[in-house]
């Protein structure tokens, strides 16, 4: 991704040290997170430091790296990091294979990184196809480079859109409470990208009015029918845009599916600090005896999904 | 309302000056804003001292008393400070016709409030029915006491049924970009009914989990075929109550109802300030350059209604 007009990722490991941009300081400020012990590559991904299902997997990989010496440990202990996205899981599962198999772990932590980028630039090869002139495209939550170590998941199709040329205007659902949005609008500001942020509850309303052409969301996990977890909202987008008949494509690494679960009902959901809700970047905008309740994510059913933009190409359930 | 146990409205009239509770400082302090004259009443609904349709249609009334002076001027002034909701006009249009009556204006203003409260009463004695022992009730917005100088209108069956004995629970609806579900949460603490907040994306997540049983929302404008405006993302909750059976209803006087529009499309939907979006409370919650949209209010097609609870009944259309 283009920082400062610089191309960039959104974390790397060098001198046995895993950096990552700190999400959680982003728009505001560029500021590198160094994890030099498993220890600190798990705070990294519980904190949200890092986040997004396909670059949570990139750093497990460097977990494992990191915590090579006790590999069962290294892995319980990152497996509880996050319940909810597969690439996690995925991730931790190979390293351990490779581990098993007696390999270099740090290259293969440096083949499955190369990999994932490969794979998210396939995906916006491929997206790009779907997406016309002069479209308007909704998106939610960020799917975008910081989520997947470079290029995206959903924002990968946008930006090989726009590099080739078409207009586009992106509608970036600001996706309360942690407000990725911000991040979405700050990587298409970064690759001058039209975009517009707006309030979750607007996406509706701009369906309604004809001015969304299409929705690309990414996932966190995908169940075996296509059932799909992603951020708490995202199946809220997809019943609106049956609704006002408008395609809704989920945009995802064959990583993120997940062939142990049959349906959606068995993704486990979860439910994070209420700091999430009364805060906003450290700045409290809510009293405290406010009671609230915060599900990270939700699960949209397959029927809501044209298509899955997959480095295979589009899948259809 | 309940306010530290004492009862209290939105809003009163006592020696030349109209006394509003500062929504806009709520719930962390009650101040009570201060009008004095036609200017100050213009402030008060244009930035929000007051909201919700009933009550700014109140705080109008008493306007049109301050500036009886020049009933044209302080008419057309009034009528330019927000174009969405119904009641204000109303409320413009009967104190002119009281007027040409050469009625005493502050007692005919006094008449129109005692009016609107008796309403609200009516429409929680009559929506109370609908609510059912343990049930879960979604909301969105303030659809309170504070939006209709007592009682409120989608909040006053909930609290009929509460004090009823019937044991419920509410989803408030954060309701960004301005958070009124703060304001929902206050009044319903304040009359100790359970209650959650949830971001505006979570509310899908439990209508799907089959753990909302009913939604009910105010309004703005209803047109003569039941389309009606209310404030942004009420199109949404509608829609997804629609899509799982969930039954939505708009509890709404005869005031919000207007005869001169047919449908929904020809209401004029605000759009405000994109410092709502980028600040809370003053506080900033998002860069400057980022890119926003902000339209108030959206238009939910009288499909998506089960019923409208009206002082006079619950309508169908």
């Amino acid at each position: 991704m283009i920082i400062n007009g610089k191309n960039q990722r959104a974390l790397w490991y060098e001198n046995n040290i895993l950096n990552i941009i700190d999400q959680r300081k982003l728009p505001y400020k560029i500021d590198i997170y160094k994890a030099r012990t498993v220890k600190e590559v798990e705070y990294a991904i519980k904190e949200m430091v890092i986040r997004g299902a396909p670059s949570i997997g990139a750093t497990a990989v460097y977990g494992m790296v990191l915590g090579k010496n006790d590999i069962e440990k290294t892995s319980n202990q990152l497996k509880k990091t996050r319940p909810t996205a597969n690439d996690l899981f995925y991730a931790i599962n190979y390293m351990k294979n490779e581990y098993d198999k007696d390999k270099n772990l740090l290259i293969s932590a440096n083949e499955y990184v190369e990999n994932i980028i490969k794979t998210c630039r396939k995906i916006g090869e491929i997206g790009e196809k779907i997406i016309g002139h002069n479209m308007n495209i909704l998106t939610h939550c960020n799917a975008g480079a910081l989520a997947t170590v470079d290029y995206g998941t959903a924002l990968s199709p946008i930006r090989f859109a726009n590099n080739k040329g078409k207009k586009i205007n992106v509608y970036v659902d600001e996706t309360r409470p942690r407000c990725q949005g911000l991040l979405t609008s700050w990587e298409l500001k970064n690759e001058g990208i039209p975009y517009q942020l707006i309030v979750d509850n607007a996406a509706g309303y701009y369906m309604k009015n004809g001015e969304i052409d299409i929705a690309i969301v990414g996932a966190d996990r995908i169940a075996k029918n296509g059932d799909f977890a992603n951020k708490i909202g995202t199946y809220e987008k997809a019943v609106l845009a049956k609704e006002n008949n408008i395609p809704f494509y989920v945009a995802a690494p064959f990583s993120t599916f997940d062939k142990n679960i049959k349906t959606g009902e068995e993704i486990i959901i979860e439910e994070r600090d209420r700091n999430e809700i009364i805060q906003i970047n450290g700045k409290k905008i809510m009293p405290n005896w406010i009671k609230t309740k915060n599900p990270a994510f939700d699960v949209t059913p397959k029927e809501y999904v044209s298509g899955y933009i997959t480095e295979k190409g589009i899948i259809q359930y």
